[in-house]
């Protein structure tokens, strides 16, 4: 009804009742309220410095303005379905409230700018909250890394036992995958700081506004240069969830990893029980629901990602009502990214890793069969080829006789190739192995601390 | 609180604050109501049949959940966050309804089947409706069919001008799309139509349940045949989004022909005010917004097919709470569906064709061209790419004098080919053209009153 | 050049350099070379049937077909870029071949049509093709199957030791997946079914072509009924590419377990030499190898489905260059598919399960709860949820003393619930639960090999 | 057989016939010869430079190195699909032109560190390529733009005129796009601009090499920090994949907007006969191809992108086979994205804007209806929404009258808001509506040159 007069007096008939239901986009699009307050202010208060509307009308719109964020932080504002969308129910209010002051604030203004400029601000808030987010998370893993640096577990390639490793080693593996995360957020939320408010409809307006002054109220760096693509342009929204999906594959792979560790062939951490649940029918239970549950999420993501990419894909200049589909896979994705943060950092803080668990198997699979070829090496001046081949053939003797590496007879490796001497045995240990992978980015203890004391600084 | 008591003694702690938010899927599964009212009260029936409850505690359970069904219609049901999901609240008021006969019916049952068997039902449903959603606007368009059946229009390919159709033959395309559409969710149907319940955890059960009992209570023509399967298998629901993904793009098609028949270019057809919007800064425009949203909806639906592939795709037997997120994915993608095909069907049925707007750009860039050539094969006996390179020359020369096909003198065609005669001519009109395309599935009207004829029958 | 003379008289220029990259199809639609020739020849024999071309005129480019199919089955066929795709090709060599005749062939055709036609029979093959990689899959997952129907070994779920299952059941869980796959398929294959042939260009023929001939001659069930449809109809290739995903995430759980399955933590079964590779560093290594690139080769399945659907969704009728996109797309996964059905059979033809090892862990995490529980609802009369809560006490006091279940003391027991007496016993052991699992699709062996049985005769 | 020998002396059997099909990757890895000939030349430099190898040993190498070098860049090189892939047929080459040397080529080195650095080697050389082929669309944009700086079109929205704009502004839409696209993929190329060399296998190497050293001289900024991370990331290939799919939607935006100003309806651009060919049946076509096969490449990259995120989502570190799929999901996207690129660079190079058409389309639809709108905001006082229904109404009334709306009387107008005058008349024609939008970034012929002017200096 009210949303029908904004459109002006040419429509004779309402939207059809399945209509009511289908376009209106205050369900989603009132979590822009905040912005949309804020690029309204602005936008007011540029109108009235460049003579375009009084001073009064404009003091009426700021306390309007006032009067109705108020109204929502205290849950009073009533979002109106016929009003559509958040800037029509703000405006409606906002007649009410200021009178026809409240007109004048749609002066050299469309929605259509308007809503890309709220639609930035938000994204580059949530470029801030990941960024925080993931913070966190670097921070419970790090503290982990701290209290881990001499912790042996295996490390697997293939699933494979491969060669051991500490296990801060292999935490401080995930703080590396997510600074990175937060270089990707960083690049999107600088990328996307320019400012389309004044691109008007699509072609610019006739006012003679200030576009540097709203675009610096608003925190960004320029007004954008042009206004087609002031209105058109969602790739920063596409970066963000682009961004947000490689951020998922790092949150879903190290879930995994916890999955895996609690299960009972593994059993390297123990989860609190905040992070853990019971099986309605087998009480013995302790589910990592939680980290099932971020990995499971990883997908939704992604398909955010699809779904926007899929949208804009066709569209021609300027704009398109597809394009109102943009918010809400946005919001989605980044409601799951955030929490999915918080939770395993929640999940990380509690944990408690089981050295012993990890150390036994750290033996298991002839994990220092590198060391014995690395050793020939360095020592009987093997090409590495030859070496590897040697070691095989000592492996498979180690198998036959159902003992682990360091367990094997000299001799036995002696009849496979007489140049080996006793002092081979020193690098047949796990704990050997680790602390020779002396090399910068190694996994030897003070190659991690190194990288501890790195990181520590780093996420102060 | 109480969630935690349904998971047995063990845990001391509760939820940590994060985890209250988190992992709870009330929210969305309580959607699952009804069907899993009807589950409780076939497994109920049965438990009592195979004497494993008493009949008493079975009327007790029966009541009860009558007194729930009640309550959620009446929208006096409190769903509970602390309840986790829906079958727990709805277990948790059973069990003040019935007293212990209502902790008798989880007796040889398991969230995993339970939520199995609950999802099935919905899914069926959900195919159920979109068949009828189809149905809806299959008839609209068969209708618009009906009144266009001369109604001329170019035929594009290369969105260049081809050769001229008939708007009904246009439109019968469509029809033929989404009868495809809806083989494929009535094969998506049939084929998950087999019950889990059962399963229990993922093993079976000792109870001596009767298994054909619960599946033809509940619609299923079988019980499934493997315990592990029936818990953990989900393709049901990724079939049910791949069609839904399908039907997606014709969707999107279908609503991006509407939007360049729309635009100024065309203007082929009118929709109803009820489907269009006005601008805020542009008074004069008629936008055609219902179409761009469903078309800007086709990405979400594919976007939640990925979704859900992504997320089962690393997940080995039996259950994993990652699956916890296939119900929003289709959900989603159900309600995006059923609304787009609502508002297509309704249009359709109040949008107006423009058959003068069609039949004028129907005979721009010399739609007749093949025309000619498959005169010249024959007339002329020409192989058809001799008569196909004769064609190019005459439609050159056309072009050099700016004029139709059909106002091309005699004389100049005949530069080009000796062999034309006068009665090429008749063959130069659209009308001809159209009327011409005589061959099973073409576009004379005389071949496309046997499709309404098919269709009339068939959407009866 | 010559292509260039196909597109008629009117084009001076010929196309630029990087155009001849870009454009022609002939690298990969050379693949439908058969479904061409087979094309080609019922049109051929259609065409005389009708009168539309002499007796001489089919039996010249039936000659013709017949030495090209001899060519390129020689591989002496040169295919050739400047001639752009596979039609061209073998027209471009018909008319070498057969002279004037062969520009006869294209009458009452077009690429539009023909090459739907094409791309039909070929998508119809692959459904074929992959019928037969999944039964031979599913024969080598039954014989596995029915070499353990008494091997037991730990049920997973969330990764944690549940209950107690058969290595038979859960392999038949798979086979039963890839039942449902085939079912896809089927459907897939069935209702593609309908020839386009005779939609020529888009709107049909005004030569008196008999579509029923054609049709049938191909193999398929119908002409289909509307020519627009019949051109620009790609939902076919999609419902491919969608069986083809949901199958791929199929292949992709099972190549992730036997990933797991391999795993030191696990080590549940051997894959022979000719299914794992070794380290080029770690000579100890037996890597999973062809499990991992099986199911590392999912996420491009589903990549073919995304591009195919959003190249579609966007397209309006009848013809655009970009459904050219469709075919390398389902190439891809059906290469992938059919050799990734094709490796997983072989890998499990090969593969030694180690009972021991699975016996060993299906003990650990206290699997049999569940069986208490069941037992105190049938011999103490309890609801279930408070069985449940009586067991859970029991696992705890049972993990604090570090003893399996049926290791506890009665006593222990006895002190939480008092009812408990000394037949319990009986139901705490693994072989005990397994066997108890008789419900229909339980675990229990009894109930495995009715479904052995069952695949037996289904997979004759 | 060879690559066997170099797994060592374990394996018995060979690969199976099907897996000589199925795991080899020199099909399409060979790609990466040249960046793995220069890793392996700085390896062996800086293992003389640590005296790990000999001088002499090193100069066998590198003058090994370089005859292969030789031998591929003359096609004389054979790869051997029997050699699985580049590494080792590159090795297995050395080794018969170097001897033993080329057996300690491997030293402290792994095929996981050695394809991580070569792969990202490749990427970094992918987004300068990708840079210069946006530069080069820039260019052919820009001069396009350069060229139309007052050609008015029609600018829409949800294809509806909306307002006029001039051409150029329009283009330059898209030179800000592209900007943005370019931004990303130099981000991409600093983020992944660090070695994983000296990773080894996944923990590092007991040798005493000089990461800095090999990390210098393949141009990275410095070694990566952690070596589980080095063998396992591959986020730089996703951020590279998410790039490239943004950018996709960015071309496939624009082939559609060409294929669009192509078709009957506008006519708003010609197109070289280089970028567009006939049809076989239908000779008067010119149909833009090439548009329309980057349009339909974008959900090709897009696939790539998913394919890729997909695959990686559900690893564990450091190291599984599925990684394998990596790079021909990546080739492709770079394949497709730089030729799609080229062809559109040469696209409008060519293109010739139709400036009749787009003024003739310019006045359709009443698009100077917001600055009727603006005028009354500006001279009468009204406030914006009021300007907004009175405007509505005057141009029902145009509509109904037929005319545009700088035609219709004087005195219409004043029938519906008496407060109108005369001086309106003088901002109702499209030449002045475009004159008027002067806001920075808007349409006004004065504007754009600003733009221009910033491109022309910026694009040098």
């Amino acid at each position: 009804m009210v949303a029908n007069k904004m459109w002006g007096g040419r429509f004779e008939g309402g939207p059809a009742k399945i209509m009511e239901e289908f376009t209106p986009s205050i369900g989603f699009d009132q979590r822009l309220a905040e912005q949309d307050l804020a690029g309204s202010r602005t936008h007011a208060r540029m109108l009235a410095a460049q003579g375009i509307i009084s001073k009064a009308d404009m003091d009426a719109i700021l306390t309007g303005l006032d009067t109705i964020a108020g109204e929502i932080k205290a849950g009073t504002f009533e979002f109106k379905r016929a009003l559509e969308d958040i800037h029509l129910n703000i405006e409606s209010r906002l007649a009410e409230l200021a009178g026809p002051a409240a007109g004048r604030l749609h002066t050299a203004r469309s929605r259509n700018d308007q809503v890309a400029t709220d639609f930035r601000l938000w994204v580059r808030a949530a470029c801030q909250r990941a960024d925080e987010g993931l913070d966190a998370l670097q921070q419970a893993l790090f503290k982990q890394a701290e209290a881990n640096i001499t912790t042996i577990m295996p490390g697997f390639t293939h699933m494979q036992s491969a060669q051991p490793v500490t296990f801060a080693h292999h935490l401080l593996a995930y703080v590396e995958m997510f600074a990175r995360d937060r270089g990707r957020f960083a690049d999107a939320s600088k990328r996307l700081n320019e400012c389309p408010l004044g691109s008007a409809a699509l072609a610019g307006t006739p006012f003679p506004i200030d576009r540097d002054y709203t675009a610096k109220g608003l925190g960004f760096v320029r007004a954008m240069r042009n206004s087609l693509d002031g209105v058109s342009a969602r790739d920063f929204a596409l970066e963000y969830l682009a961004a947000a999906s490689i951020c998922a594959t790092h949150l879903s792979k190290l879930a995994g990893e916890i999955v895996q560790w609690c299960s009972p062939g593994f059993g390297f951490v123990k989860l609190s029980d905040q992070f853990t649940t019971g099986s309605s029918i087998m009480p013995q239970k302790r589910n990592p629901d939680a980290a099932e549950l971020v990995r499971g999420k990883t997908g939704r993501v992604l398909g955010d990602f699809v779904a926007l990419a899929t949208t804009v894909k066709g569209l021609v200049l300027a704009y398109g009502t597809d394009l109102q589909e943009d918010k809400e896979r946005v919001f989605d994705a980044a409601d799951t990214l955030e929490i999915s943060l918080a939770v395993m950092a929640g999940m990380f803080a509690d944990l408690k890793a089981q050295p012993e668990r990890m150390r036994a198997l750290a033996n298991a699979g002839y994990p220092t069969a590198t060391d014995l070829a690395d050793w020939l090496v360095q020592n009987c001046g093997k090409p590495f080829r030859e070496a590897h081949h040697i070691t095989g053939s000592i492996v498979k003797r180690a198998e036959e006789l159902g003992v682990d590496l360091d367990k094997l007879p000299l001799s036995e490796m002696q009849a496979v190739e007489p140049a080996i001497t006793e002092d081979v045995l020193k690098v047949l240990s796990v704990e050997a192995s680790v602390a020779a992978r002396m090399s910068y980015g190694g996994t030897a203890p003070d190659r991690v601390k190194e990288q501890i004391f790195f990181w520590r600084e780093k996420l102060k």
